[in-house]
């Protein structure tokens, strides 16, 4: 049988209150190494919570472009090593129909992953990976907006246990929860949504809100856009390279989303906004 | 003269509190790709926010085995690129002595930051390192512990005008901050940090409390490690790894340090704890 590795361990721990100590068994979120192989080949490898770990490979793969649907791929299997414990942590993608192209594939990455030397280049490099804008009709209503945060974080069901990781929530505009994937690593979660919609079919994810924990910073816009996602929340700051590549691709952004508040960082025409008082005739 | 991105951007947001429309100018944390070369040789590109980027580039070198010292450096300068903006995002490195293997650095490079396939693997890379345990005699007074949060946050000066970015503080035994830097990645802000001490002399840290804001991931401790800083204590929780790293190699790790409360995961014995209490006789 392969081993599998969990999202949560359980360790001793001490605790220090006001003078007191007490030791007890608590909590630890999971983090491990993951490798994805492309054939025989070694991609990359990435620290993430294990659970999800097909999505998570399929959705990477996806959002840094280096395959443009799920029809490019074969098979997504579970690897081996030569010790026990590391088989669970290596993913083995078979692409459909030609070979692995080696060079092209790291040229890809290399462009994904470093995103030239400058803001400009960076926001070119997604443009030139043909990410267009997300031309959705999607119109959310703020109240929607303001119930995402506790719908999120309710139904964190690791991080409930660890208090210790980030989360991504996929929703409808509604506000239906439609998939939620935590790990140690933001990116990840993310990638986790997009590999599920990848397997559902559900790419471009057009009608869709998508909600991260934490902040909002390019690589996390980056990601949707490819999904073609049009609407990011975030509840805390987005970055300033994060607002400009919503702004120049037309993503609607929104931070600091906590309570009846938030903030509108791009693209205000996506969200139902009360109009300002009209001055008295 | 050399362009040189800022730390901080302003921008116009929009409010929406329950229903009311506000529009104001708001600051941004920055975040833009900076590279590393050696020579002519682009090494890495990693997002940051823009400055102390010399000690960014030094600490980079330091924690993920590339450089063992500050004399392996013989110079550190701005980069030029076609585009002006580019330039300020590009640090070339000159190695001192013998000229640039790259092919052993890529080794390298490749071994710290894949880190194996297992947990257990990615903990012997760092042995395989040559890191030993801080034989430190550090000792920390629990009272100075809890003080360190309230230091840190009051000393991030981009975070306060932000509310948007990762710190890391370097604190004396005494509670003293000796160095603080912010930083969109947590891992930047401690190799700024540890790039900053290599510039004074002062690695090993053998005597340094580390303090992060947020979580405390493998990275983290791996860094720490590397600069031979015995005790790290978090914010939030840590990893799985975090912790098994800090119990195999003798680190002291605290982490939801809050308040009058904190949780020790490992190295107990550096902290001046009070004794449970005696049963009464």
């Amino acid at each position: 049988m392969l081993h599998k590795p969990r999202s949560i361990d359980v360790t001793q721990v001490s605790e220090w209150h006001d003078g007191a100590l007490r030791r007890f068994e608590d909590y630890l979120v999971a983090e491990e190494p993951m490798e994805i192989r492309i054939g025989d080949t070694p991609l990359s490898v990435t620290m993430r919570t294990p659970g999800h770990d097909f999505e998570l490979a399929l959705g990477f793969l996806f959002t840094e472009g280096l395959i443009s649907g799920r029809d490019q791929v074969a098979s997504i299997e579970q690897g081996t090593a030569g010790r026990e414990e590391a088989s669970g942590n290596i993913v083995v993608v078979k692409l459909a129909g030609a070979e692995f192209e080696r060079e092209r594939m790291q040229c890809n990455f290399f462009t994904a992953s470093s995103c030239g030397i400058c803001g400009k280049a960076s926001i070119d490099a997604v443009r030139v990976r043909g990410i267009r804008p997300p031309e959705s009709a999607l119109r959310l209503d703020p109240d929607v907006l303001c119930s995402l945060p506790d719908k999120l974080r309710s139904s964190q069901t690791i991080f409930g246990r660890t208090g210790g990781l980030h989360a991504a929530g996929l929703f409808t505009t509604a506000g239906e929860l439609v998939v939620l994937r935590e790990d140690v690593g933001r990116h990840n979660a993310v990638d986790k949504i997009i590999g599920w919609a990848l397997n559902e079919g559900g790419v471009p994810l057009s009608d869709c809100v998508l909600m991260v924990s934490g902040r909002g910073g390019f690589e996390i816009i980056q990601k949707a856009l490819v999904a073609r996602i049009p609407l990011v929340a975030s509840v805390s700051a987005p970055s300033s390279l994060a607002v400009r590549t919503a702004r120049e691709l037309g993503m609607t952004l929104v931070g600091f989303l906590r309570g009846r508040r938030f903030l509108i960082y791009s693209g205000e025409e996506r969200l139902q906004l009360a109009r300002e008082a009209a001055p008295v005739g």
